[in-house]
């Protein structure tokens, strides 16, 4: 593989990490593209630096990479990979022997982190103090010293056991939660506790929190319905870090005030958020702008994950992330 | 030890821990005292049921109990007793044998999960974003993933270290920081490096979380001050849940606009912080009204712990939680 690599790449990338970036691909040459933020979906415009690239990095088309004569390797980074996982596309590109591969490891750590960020500022009741601070200035301890809780004891459902859930299993080890995973088809390698994802409706009247880790699927769309937050305990805590989709966000409208403690959003449908939704006003209902997976330095933490990739790439090695 | 105790509280209890503490006292007589919820000092009245009671539980007033020809044993509902720690106070009771036991044990864990929570909502940026949605319904992505960071690699030093930060280096572990403890004596049997708080100097510039657990002493007021601020590395986070004397509030006003990141306080001089001090209104420093120690089953456990230490004393055994 001694000839020139056309490298397409829209990451709106930091000065850092595109220097390092540059500097990696040495002699291959990088073709820039419209830039999108990491967690951001392709545009939906025909790019035609995209159709004369060997290799794609970032966020593009899935049907334009199908159609692409030329392309090689897809690396994504985003860990998500919704508009490649359709069986058209998918088909196409195994068939034509273009790997695509994601950039999971690169958020796994965040997202875990996240997870457990909102699962004890909803324990330690940060939200109430944050906003008694800046409405009042009121000083409210005996209220919110009631409010708060331990983890200890408690049963937390990881609803989509791959590595996030993995990850976040770890940093939940020393509080003494039950833990459990639910996964299509359990593999019996798992860390904790495992069931098949069919099983999930015994598990939900007995669990404190439900952390929805879901890829968007057409198994997952709108999969926590009216029914399974009605399944769900009395005051259950619902934490959404996987796909805006796979919540029906009426239901869980109507779940909100009457039936659960809270909700923590990271994602939602449609992303952003329009101001005038009414997530935004539910006082039990917390929101963060699809930031789970985000770091300062996850410009740097991609690129070198793709330069990593593609020198194994080159070599003609196994690569890593891969998806099919 | 057949006779009849007089066992004095004044703590304020939910219902099921005043049956649960009638109960466990069996034939011993309970008398109940003006009612303070745990985290709250004495009132600085007489009250002629301590000085005729056998027992204190609770948060009675350190001279009264000194002056006390019956008190045999003083249980406090608190992990901290800065009211007992005066010389003349300890040597009055020391020199009677009278016991002191606190409540650390109830309190280790909600501390250590609280600090944690701070660390990690700031990790994951959630007061900004909760601001944007109470404000705004803003979904501001970009920014928000910049300015949220993983604590891997990280250093946090713990000031004061008994048990809460021995449990939050237990939560920390799974987190990849480099954590390191300061006490008077280190012992050399602590889980994680420790030094002398006389070699803070030498670290304040290399940390990135500086975690305030000092308890209140003469040698720890105004601990915090300018010279300390001003020696910590720019953008260092401070997080207090010692005590708020412990702290030099107005250099600490001074270094947060330009020096640190953000100050998490969790108590303050005074407490209640009044309305119209000017760190409710800093916006890099977020308040919780103290309760980091506080969680729903705090008064279960607590009554749960005086009668695990009542059954002790009753058989002449050594008490859990002893301070002097």
């Amino acid at each position: 593989m001694a000839d020139t690599l056309a490298v397409w790449c829209n990451l709106r990338l930091t000065e850092t990490a595109l220097v390092a970036l540059r500097e990696g691909l040495g002699s291959h040459r990088l073709r820039r593209a419209v830039e999108l933020s990491t967690c951001m979906q392709p545009l939906g415009r025909h790019d035609p630096g995209l159709t004369t690239a060997d290799i794609a990095f970032g966020q593009p088309e899935a049907d334009q990479c199908a159609a692409s004569a030329r392309m090689r390797w897809i690396h994504l980074a985003s860990a998500g990979y919704t508009t490649f996982a359709g069986d058209d596309v998918r088909a196409r590109l195994i068939g034509r022997g273009i790997p695509l591969t994601n950039s999971s490891s690169v958020y796994d750590e965040p997202c875990a982190q996240h997870v457990l960020a909102c699962m004890l500022a909803e324990a330690r009741q940060l939200p109430r103090s944050f906003r008694d601070q800046a409405t009042a200035h009121a000083w409210n301890t005996p209220p919110t010293r009631e409010a708060s809780f331990l983890l200890k004891g408690q049963t937390v459902l990881l609803v989509g056991f791959g590595a996030i859930a993995r990850r976040l299993a770890e940093l939940l080890a020393p509080f003494g939660l039950r833990v459990v995973g639910f996964r299509r088809h359990p593999r019996g390698d798992e860390p904790v506790e495992t069931h098949a994802i069919a099983e999930l409706h015994v598990w939900l009247p007995r669990a404190d929190w439900v952390i929805d880790i879901l890829p968007a699927a057409s198994d997952t769309a709108r999969f926590f319905d009216g029914s399974r937050f009605a399944a769900m305990k009395p005051g259950a805590i619902f934490i959404n870090i996987g796909r805006g989709g796979t919540v029906n966000q009426e239901a869980l409208l109507a779940a909100l005030p009457v039936h659960l403690r809270a909700a923590y959003l990271d994602v939602t449908t449609p992303e952003p958020l329009p101001p005038e939704h009414a997530l935004w006003s539910q006082p039990n209902c917390f929101i963060t702008p699809h930031v789970a997976g985000g770091h300062g330095d996850e410009s740097e933490r991609l690129v070198e994950l793709f330069l990593a990739n593609l020198r194994r790439f080159l070599r003609n090695e196994p690569l890593a992330g891969r998806v099919y």
